[in-house]
């Protein structure tokens, strides 16, 4: 982090038309995207939304209110614009990005009139089920982180200067789940929560799932290794995407439980990624507060929303803007008495 | 309350592909939008944020870290787009207007190249100290109220869907206590803040001010009594403003402490009032949660804002458009096979 950037844009906040530090958190947020952004100056003119999408293996273990199928539906519905995530991020005037690491059954997409691109980075067909055997190898595992850091950098190259972190894939709850017990050791009983729409015996037996996922892999301990026994690709590719956030300054913004799994495998590999992330909102997920707090993040939004997608993140991207537009135009104290 | 249009909008978002209510707080803003203007297809085209803006004679009580010219100051910021709420509306895409209820040093302002107009609405020069008899007559107070609702209803002719309600004052955070206290029966040493940034002695000699004001005005029970007696013309005016939102189906969206005390005394006008009012945001000014908790209000916001200007309600704006566009856009469930 750029302290000296963040202490100066904090002088010039204190120095504007306003009580001191009356902008609340609006005030750290301009600090803390000038600190990653290593500049006085920092502007989110060409925001991201990038969404990994891939199946898991471990859906197959019942444990999703939804059948695995509906991953490829829904890349079908972001590129056609009419998913949650890609009126969201319509709303923030950001681009809409999307990346297929492994769905089981990639849609048939008409390139033309498409609002969103659709980009094949299929490392394999869907893992395996975690609570039978390793997700995937661990040479696909970095092949998936591989991916995500080259795609990140692609777009950093192309102009982007903030990255929201969103994803897609049936059963990925349950995933994040699995690595932020095994990452955070924590109870599952904890950590698990309704996903799309779970409760009571259900609930249960996803607990029961991720209780016995980490059993059979408890003896794996290597980060590496733990990401490839329990999945999945598109977690892996989003802690590529946050690691390469970081190495190339540019704010990593963080979506709901799963991406943020992604920044947390990114975290346990090299802890200074997290000062390149931004908490975009608090999701209902029990597990997601357990993240954000092991990593010294605050989320910007609460609005109970489990939705993933990157619809919480793409939610906040204005108030970024708006910190750094009040860093950038607002007229100073001293300036009042002069009436403009 | 348009109860049917609610059920229908929550209905619709019910059908969207997404896992249910998933969206959290953005399907209620949905439904409550929709049942403030009583359509199943609410829009919000062309907000307004509105700064009733005044003087309060409690200031000379020694209650505020600025001196009164600020007001006028502001007032000038704000037409030249410098101030917060002008960049923060900018960013929103909402139109600024600005109304002079009294301030007591208004500035000299050229009509062109401002940024937003400053209206003349001035029903007198700032009131009296209230901690020494009446802030006003209660023809005064009668009389801003009125000049808020004319205000409101032109901007609603002219096409206003929403209308943010902002203020400016020096010393207003005071007579916002003062009349939250009156009408909540609450005790000012909890209802007091620091408002724009005292402590200790000073925050002390604020709570002494408000308890004095209370007991000198203890005889006085009807609202437009105590409207009249503790102030200020811009609180009054935004209560106006809050009555005509209610009465023409327009959302009310409450900015701060000072814009709520507004909507309070609407509330206390008119308890039916409170169901065109959106709470933007959560003030650190301990009164504006219990302002807030009394109307049955949650705000969509907390970032630890105590600016006013209408500041918190400008970044409130797109998350209420977000969540009509996600009714508007969005595809069902049903949909999602067909893959768009």
């Amino acid at each position: 982090p750029d302290h000296e950037s963040s202490a100066a844009v904090a002088r010039a906040l204190d120095g504007k038309m306003k009580p001191l530090h009356s902008l609340g958190r609006l005030e750290g947020l301009a600090a803390r995207v000038a600190s990653i952004r290593g500049t006085t100056t920092p502007r989110v003119d060409s925001p991201v939304v990038l969404v990994c999408a891939a199946d898991h293996g471990i859906a197959r273990a019942g444990v999703s209110a939804y059948p695995q199928e509906v991953t490829g539906q829904m890349l079908a519905a972001f590129a056609g614009g009419r998913a949650a995530v890609a009126i969201l991020a319509h709303q923030a005037d950001a681009q809409l990005v999307v990346a297929d690491l492994g769905v089981v059954d990639p849609p048939q997409l008409h390139p033309t009139h498409a609002y969103a691109p659709v980009l094949d980075r299929r490392v394999r067909a869907g893992t395996d089920n975690s609570a039978e055997g390793w997700a995937m190898t661990r040479a696909e595992a970095e092949q998936a982180v591989a991916v995500g850091i080259r795609l990140a950098e692609d777009l950093i190259e192309d102009g982007a200067d903030l990255i929201a972190l969103g994803e897609m894939g049936i059963g990925s709850t349950t995933t994040a789940s699995i690595l932020t017990s095994a990452i955070l050791d924590r109870d599952p009983a904890r950590v698990v929560g309704a996903g799309t729409g779970l409760e009571g015996e259900a609930l249960a037996h996803k607990v029961e799932t991720v209780d016995a996922v980490l059993a059979r892999h408890e003896d794996v301990e290597d980060p590496w290794d733990v990401l490839a026994a329990m999945g999945g690709l598109e977690i892996a590719a989003l802690a590529g995407v946050a690691l390469a956030c970081a190495a190339h300054r540019v704010p990593a913004l963080l979506d709901g439980f799963i991406s943020t799994a992604g920044a947390l495998v990114a975290w346990r590999l090299c802890p200074a990624a997290a000062d390149a992330m931004i908490a975009a909102h608090r999701s209902t997920e029990p597990g997601h507060s357990m993240q954000l707090e092991e990593m010294g993040l605050t989320p910007l939004l609460d609005l109970q929303m489990r939705l993933g997608e990157a619809s919480g993140a793409a939610l906040a991207i204005p108030l970024i803007r708006s910190s750094l537009a009040l860093l950038q135009d607002m007229g100073d104290l001293a300036d009042l008495s002069s009436g403009s």
